[in-house]
């Protein structure tokens, strides 16, 4: 595949994350008796990355997020060159959604973006339990951390051939399983920074936790697996697939 | 395999689709804090794709819906001549499963047509969340280019194999995951048109939406794929699987 | 495998069916509202399945259900002769299943047997939804066709190997998105007489619905397959794997 | 594979079962009507052997659970000599997590371990639905007995290749989803005694069930599978993938 094609994919597949992730949050949050709960936004934001994984995997990797890029590059299975055109492409995807859910979400009356909210990231006030900056800091760097361990352990050449796709975007599941009410889960720093330009406020004030906590626990989670994990004679998959 | 079992084949698959999707949520509507909500609704739509793509994909290609025969025609996939038939056998399909959802769920004393309705689609008074018609345009022709986007490369040559059925019925619940509060969600044709047949009013005035955004996204999600996502040695799988 | 081990097989399976699907529903009843709801009870049935046929599919085709033997008989996948021994091992599987359950049951303070039932099921009166004896022998006898052309579809020489177990347990979760509420879901005869012979009276009573839709409709959906959906040259999976 | 990677491995993904499983229940107490309910918790147990036995199964085997490593040694799977290095290695990160976890909850103004405490099992006063002794020590014995024969048969050289990890984990969502409301489920002595030893008091007292029972479950599931399931001509998987 050509750079052109890698750019494109990681910009679809980062808008389907954060418009189906979000998405699903924002839309049914009108419904606290029927809707999805968190139970069913952790479902929608790793069926994005089931799902594009199967459909993406063999043009980009289907990465969707710059701590996955920086982490395969730690893992030693993605070349530090192609980093800027994935990230970009995926911010921009980000943006893109994020904007767009906001306009879906105006067209119902009941909607108010001051008072709903874009689905974004946050610590403290900003956080759905109120946990405090070290209990967001912590949980964000060690959940990323097994997000790249798993990644780099299904794509590995021992495991079963196909199924990292769904190893992958159910990891996503479990993850925000555990941390919706701890930060509204992130481990993705194109995911948090759509929804935070759309709301600004708190959200763009504690943005720079959600770049640095998942970008050190991929790399962590990345170089973990290489030197713990991997084998004599490692058979590495270049992109992810 | 011959046409006659393609179409009976994509008549039992679309009204499984129907019976399935929309009967789980019309039968479960009178227990609402034991019952299913839009999570189990989302989950019900996706498993009628899942189930039925592993048994008919190797017959029919498991379509069960226009937009997305029309969608695989423009990604390459699909001879136009074989449309009619299908999309006939699909409306055929989803008819016959609304009446006897109908029929079923006036054995219980609670139901009632006229209040509980059968799963419709609508926008303005006829959406779950009072989304407006652009809301409703915009989301169905947004998640049905997703869906062939995904349905294309989750069945391309170079994803792995056996896994589009799985990656394709999950892309159907995570859809119903953020639309059901604002069309009830569509992307489906089909799906639409059985309902509408047996509620009448609101639903059926409502119907071109649901016939004119999925299969505008359909085409759309199917040509790009086609444009971008296609590798230079191109290994299409005809017939979706 | 020889027939001694079958029978083991089925008996364990259907064991793990009736303890496990039932169960979910039973243990957790006094948790309206942390609890699984018809939700977890529909995965909880689907899981039995998907667990024990991937664990003994290759022992005996893990039918757990003398609807499905039926079926696979009548689809031309099962030899009349197997019948007796599958259908006994299934019954005392779910009987003992059935009365061990109970026993963990009584060992809350807040379980009456009179109150709580075992997830019987009836119609009627035995209904969740109070739906009538038509609705409920309607479902019964069109789900378990479908579940039937599922099993036979999925197993096919022709779809890809190794998701049958996913696809069949799958289907089943969805058949209780569907009917709990109409007759808290059978399609199988043998899971309905379990928590029967421990409940008794109307369970008892209504029994008769839950050998005979399941049995006609199962014998149906395996015939259909066998007569719409063969190929000109079968390669047909004996034993349903 | 040596055996520091081996430990390191199985130390990592007990960690993961954890802080997953019992992360997943703590963190999101606060959110009874959005929050994940013991559906959620079931699903987000089960995840963490998904996830786990795609990253690490051909490192370790993925058993992540004393009980799992002496119903394979019992199975014929495992090397009775590999069993401390194990089991040490899945204390530490049952316990590790459990710690780790108690200091992030204890970011919430909300938590207070004495009201919300970590997951603990317990049977009677100790379990949720107040079920008592037996009914815990039979459920758990029963449970982890059909764990062990599910992993056996599942990964048994005549079952479909690679799903096993799939089958695994979703078998240990079906046992919390039939479970969690008798002793909160464990079917785990590591998982037991991490979140015992940070809660001191009653959990501890009745840790010792939690070791017995799923020990003996264990190893009757796994010599049962053996004895019964076995191939005349075996083709085992040494350490259960």
């Amino acid at each position: 595949m050509n750079n052109m094609q890698k750019g494109v994919a990681e910009f679809i597949g980062t808008f389907w994350l954060v418009f189906g992730g979000c998405g699903s949050a924002v839309l049914a949050a009108a419904f606290p008796e029927l809707g999805i709960g968190f139970l069913g936004v952790a479902l929608a934001f790793g069926l994005t990355v089931v799902t594009m994984a199967y459909a993406i995997g063999h043009i980009s990797g289907c990465h969707l997020n710059p701590a996955v890029t920086l982490g395969l590059w730690a893992g030693g299975r993605f070349d530090a060159r192609g980093i800027p055109l994935y990230v970009i492409a995926q911010l921009l995807g980000a943006i893109v959604a994020a904007f767009l859910l906001f306009y879906i979400a105006s067209g119902s009356p009941a909607y108010d973006l001051a008072v709903n909210g874009l689905a974004a990231n946050g610590f403290g006030e900003g956080s759905p339990g109120r946990y405090d900056l070290w209990s967001g800091l912590v949980i964000e760097i060690v959940l990323t951390a097994f997000f790249l361990w798993i990644i780099m352990g299904s794509t590995d050449g021992r495991a079963p051939a196909g199924f990292a796709p769904l190893a992958i975007g159910l990891a996503l599941t479990l993850i925000h399983l555990i941390a919706i009410p701890v930060t509204n889960t992130s481990v993705n720093p194109a995911r948090s920074t759509g929804p935070a330009l759309v709301v600004g406020g708190l959200a763009l004030e504690q943005l720079w936790l959600f770049w640095i906590a998942p970008l050190i626990g991929g790399a962590v989670g990345g170089w973990l697996y290489r030197t713990v994990g991997a084998d004599s004679f490692p058979k590495p998959n270049i992109e992810g697939e």
